[in-house]
């Protein structure tokens, strides 16, 4: 199985899922439901569910367990954009080239479906009944509490904030990164390793670093794209961290430095996977994908 | 005991526990974890925590356990609060007497702060060891996450918007409020009652029942009040429900009748009691202060 193919498989089910949550009777007001059907089925790279994907698959784990994690860590993920393109963020009208959650409705609808996305993450991992033990169950929503909030994703968000327009160092540029992205692609890959009928610590412990590694070399391609990619392919201008005022590794260690880091963490990642015992291609692949691909 | 008292307690544990909490060292942005932590230690009434205890420690739920539980749903109230009070939103700049989030710090950090705390409020259950099984403990993160989402609070918070301006129907009022206050209200009972060692069906069923009694009936009192009050004893502007074009109860069956329907929902409420094998004294009284009270 190529690459692509498994990435496509993961977009497809992502949406095939969350498609017939909302195709569901709910209860609810109809305008925020279709804002936060709109915000999760945004034509994102499903990067995370990915991962869930890889990671359970090579590790045995059910298929439809799977689904349902996947599906909550990109609730988590879809409603850390929506609320980062508000205006009092990152004030942001259009992503992956179309309009953001609240230029199509409004801005309170925006806030409230990206509210709705996070409650929705722990009410599909907490209302379906697992393969693996209930145990493993609160583990996994206690690994997505964390990744998601003060000590993860939205503490990284507020660092991320903090340090825009300062001259921040290269260990604080790691920090902001390691909470705002990396906490939760390491949570996607604890999640679909959860999902497993056996899971050694140390496995999990290889595959945690492994994530660590990539979450970075993730963000130091992005760097570098800013500067060399092209705005068409990208799907955002060019060259907005260095309009942003963000500081970057290219800023810091130069574009060659750069470069060479994205390198290093690639050979890194795939090194802690050969501590694994299963079979790790997948995840190898998409190791050098992260340093290569051009958007 | 009487109810003042255990009022008074639940404040003082909400209290104490979330300044344990926030006085840990956490690997975050100290801006953040400062408007998250002000935006729970809120002076609020801590009505939800006050019916976690109330309903645990009925049916002999183990002290810290509701510790847990009501923190976590007080976490769910109080960002609801900060996100309903941004611009976007109702635009408010006091709360209780004290600037909102968004005021005292700013708007970016009055969305994270709300978002950490949605987070905060599943990483509590899902981290702490509850003398009850894992069974029940899913089924807490499940029902919190559903009386916080789509079809619980956010879900009434939208039909509130919609709503506004609008002529609507008592059903319409009445589905709103079961939405954006009841649902949480219920689910403070339940969340008290899944602590408790033995927990009948139909004790659960009762106690939802008076949930939702008491639930409408807080809101028809707020409506009263909102016309009868007195502004400095409120700390809200008194008539702010007719200046915001909100539907109220007095509204839609004159004062006279919305009274009767408060007074007709308190005896609902305790009837159910009388269903629940306990000593359900503290909750009666709830029942009772909640129509009797002047803010």
């Amino acid at each position: 199985m190529t690459l692509k193919v498994e990435i496509n498989n993961a977009q497809n089910r992502i949406a095939h899922f969350m498609t017939q949550y909302f195709e569901q009777d709910l209860v609810t007001d109809e305008t925020v439901k279709a804002a936060t059907f709109y915000s999760i089925n945004n034509g994102g790279k499903r990067l995370r569910p990915f991962l869930v994907y890889a990671t359970g698959e090579m590790l045995g784990a059910k298929n439809s367990d799977l689904d349902v994690v996947a599906a909550a860590i990109e609730c988590i993920h879809s409603y850390s954009l929506v609320h980062d393109d508000l205006p009092a963020m990152d004030d942001d009208d259009l992503r992956r080239g179309k309009p953001t959650c609240h230029i199509q409705f409004d801005e309170a609808q925006a806030i409230l479906a990206g509210d709705a996305l996070q409650s929705l993450a722990f009410e599909l991992i907490s209302s379906h009944h697992f393969a693996v033990s209930e145990s493993r169950q609160i583990s996994m929503i206690r690994a997505l509490s964390k990744a998601a909030g003060l000590q993860g994703m939205v503490g990284g968000q507020a660092l991320d904030i903090a340090g825009t327009n300062q001259d921040i160092s290269l260990e604080d540029l790691e920090q902001i990164h390691r909470l705002k992205t990396g906490a939760l692609l390491i949570c996607a890959i604890e999640l679909g390793a959860l999902c497993a009928p056996e899971l050694k610590s140390s496995d999990l412990e290889s595959l945690h670093l492994y994530g660590q590694s990539i979450g970075l070399a993730f963000q130091v391609q992005d760097d570098i794209l800013d500067i060399e990619g092209d705005t068409q392919i990208l799907g955002k201008p060019q060259g907005s961290d260095i309009s942003n005022n963000k500081s970057t590794y290219p800023a810091i260690l130069g574009l060659k430095g750069a470069k060479q880091k994205a390198q290093d963490l690639t050979e890194q990642a795939i090194e802690q996977l050969n501590n694994v015992n299963a079979n790790t291609d997948m995840l190898a692949k998409l190791a050098k994908y992260i340093v290569e691909r051009d958007h």
